[in-house]
């Protein structure tokens, strides 16, 4: 692992992304990445660069469209359609365009289609949430999960994001429904250890701890067995039917490239409608709560999501973002 | 178990429930309490009902208040104070709100302070989804499970429902975010079995499988450890601003009597934006998918949340509701 610092993860970033794209629009994209790695989000940031940059090479993503178009809308509710174009930087718009819904009409949502990978999807609703906004936003994608009661891949390991405005900043909750990420499996399977709970099955069939034996099957299950089945498929089914859009069985196998995914954008005004002073100080006392218990032996005890976002940012910008050196190397090799 | 039928059931609920309110009134909240065990959901159907009697008794529900208040709006967002009144009835006339709204604005939220145990929550997503909407809706609750990193009860059970409108029959995804409710683990104890997934500590404070251990500990911890932790605060906090209501700390702990539950209902109007013949189709095409999966052995393979509901519905109208003998002589005392 080394360190880089922020200014410089972008500054590379942007010359790689300018053979895709103009430069305002290739540093606003760099921003992305390097901003959800200070994030602390490294599963979602500058690792996945050179993958996207594959991806736009392939055609799998079009970097020529940046912009998405409106498909239909009524009031606070609208659908439109990404064509395939760079994910991150046309989610940002629907999330941006969902928070001036919400300003007229209290509550919008807006419904994506074809849209590439948005990386992280905790950046949407913690944009809605600085910018005051309670946040509600999903998307669907490939069939990388073995749904519960079957033997093969069959449903998405499709996130969600709920975020709340808060002046000491934003809380966010950022989960995709499986108990681990499949990358984070792969370094507990070289470190060696057993997982707390059972997220996928061995070759045989049986539900197991050992991330080694789920490496090995590529057969992870949902978080919780049927109760994240179940919310994966209808994470999947609602993007898909909102926004016209393709369901993981159409985005298809992850060797298909996750092409297409459906989203959604919700977004409320709670300042319209209530005293935010007062919703505030009451937030607090529940925060303050969570945050005086006395911690599980071994545990740092529990805050609310998010709490630690600013904290992880400053250690960032202080030491340098983390990133693998084969990622560096990458992203250097792109920037020549 | 014994079986009664849906109308004797609604019949008798009606007499005992007529104490405290009129008839026509004390008819629709017996059918709730009849439907949701219809339904096929008996841990918030007939069996609560012995349980509403006595909180109506106490004043821990307000038997006279059968109708929210409006406190603000904006748009498709609305505020209304429910004022400790009769959780089920509030419940449903906020989903047919948020109907109303989404019909004209696309898509609505109501948020509701101060309600009484809602029962079910899926109930409310049904209603939505029965008159051609999407629904998500949310509560909160008491304190009654241990949040990650802590020790004690510390936040709630809060269930969440996602439904979606399909012609044969809506879908609708209802659940807490432990792994069992806890009547479910007191039955499971008394069966002498081990469950699939750690969902609680024994008294050593050790995770554990057996649910005997988590009954005497009462230690219950959310579904897929910090996950469900993480969802369990943000319903919490996003239920509570929303509503300017009561945070789980407010609500108490399990003793203190569930008093006045902060409530969401956001309703999406697909119609409005899209086509639905399209939509259906596609939908179709992926629960079929779903369908045809090869089982895992011993399982039943694969099916959208609440495909089954008409099935289960049919056959408790042919067999009679299943009702425990207790809840029943109960209801019978009660209509004297």
């Amino acid at each position: 692992m080394i360190y880089v610092t922020y200014d410089e993860a972008i500054a590379k970033m942007t010359k790689g992304l300018s053979r895709f794209m103009d430069e305002a629009t290739a540093a606003h994209f760099a921003g992305i990445f390097a901003g959800n790695s200070l994030d602390g989000v490294y599963s979602h940031g500058m690792n996945r660069y050179p993958r996207y940059l594959e991806d736009m090479k392939s055609g799998l993503c079009d970097p020529s469209v940046t912009q998405a178009e409106k498909v239909s809308g009524l009031g606070g509710l609208e659908v439109w359609d990404a064509h395939f174009g760079v994910g991150p930087l046309i989610a940002e718009q629907m999330a941006q365009r969902a928070i001036e819904l919400a300003r007229t009409h209290g509550i919008a949502c807006v419904a994506l289609r074809n849209n590439s990978h948005w990386l992280r999807a905790g950046r949407y609703g913690l944009m809605m949430a600085d910018a005051g906004m309670m946040g509600i936003c999903m998307t669907n994608t490939c069939m990388n999960l073995v749904a519960y009661g079957a033997k093969e891949p069959s449903t998405g390991n499709n996130p969600i994001t709920f975020a709340i405005p808060r002046r000491a900043g934003s809380l966010v909750m950022d989960m995709a429904v499986s108990q681990y990420a499949f990358g984070k499996l792969e370094i507990m399977a070289q470190e060696g250890g057993m997982l707390d709970t059972a997220c996928g099955y061995d070759l045989e069939g049986n539900l197991t701890n050992d991330p080694r034996k789920i490496t090995q099957s590529k057969l992870m299950t949902p978080m919780a067995l049927w109760k994240g089945s179940a919310l994966s498929i209808m994470i999947d089914l609602m993007t898909a039917m909102l926004s016209l859009g393709r369901t993981s069985l159409e985005i298809g196998k992850p060797g298909d490239g996750e092409k297409g995914m459906s989203q959604m954008f919700i977004c409320m005004n709670p300042a319209a409608v209530i005293d935010m002073d007062k919703a505030e100080e009451q937030m607090e006392r529940t925060v303050a709560f969570l945050n005086r218990l006395e911690p599980k032996e071994g545990m740092s005890g529990v805050h609310a999501p998010g709490e630690n976002l600013e904290k992880t940012r400053q250690r960032n910008r202080e030491r340098g973002i983390p990133v693998t050196e084969g990622t560096w190397q990458k992203i250097l090799d792109s920037a020549v």
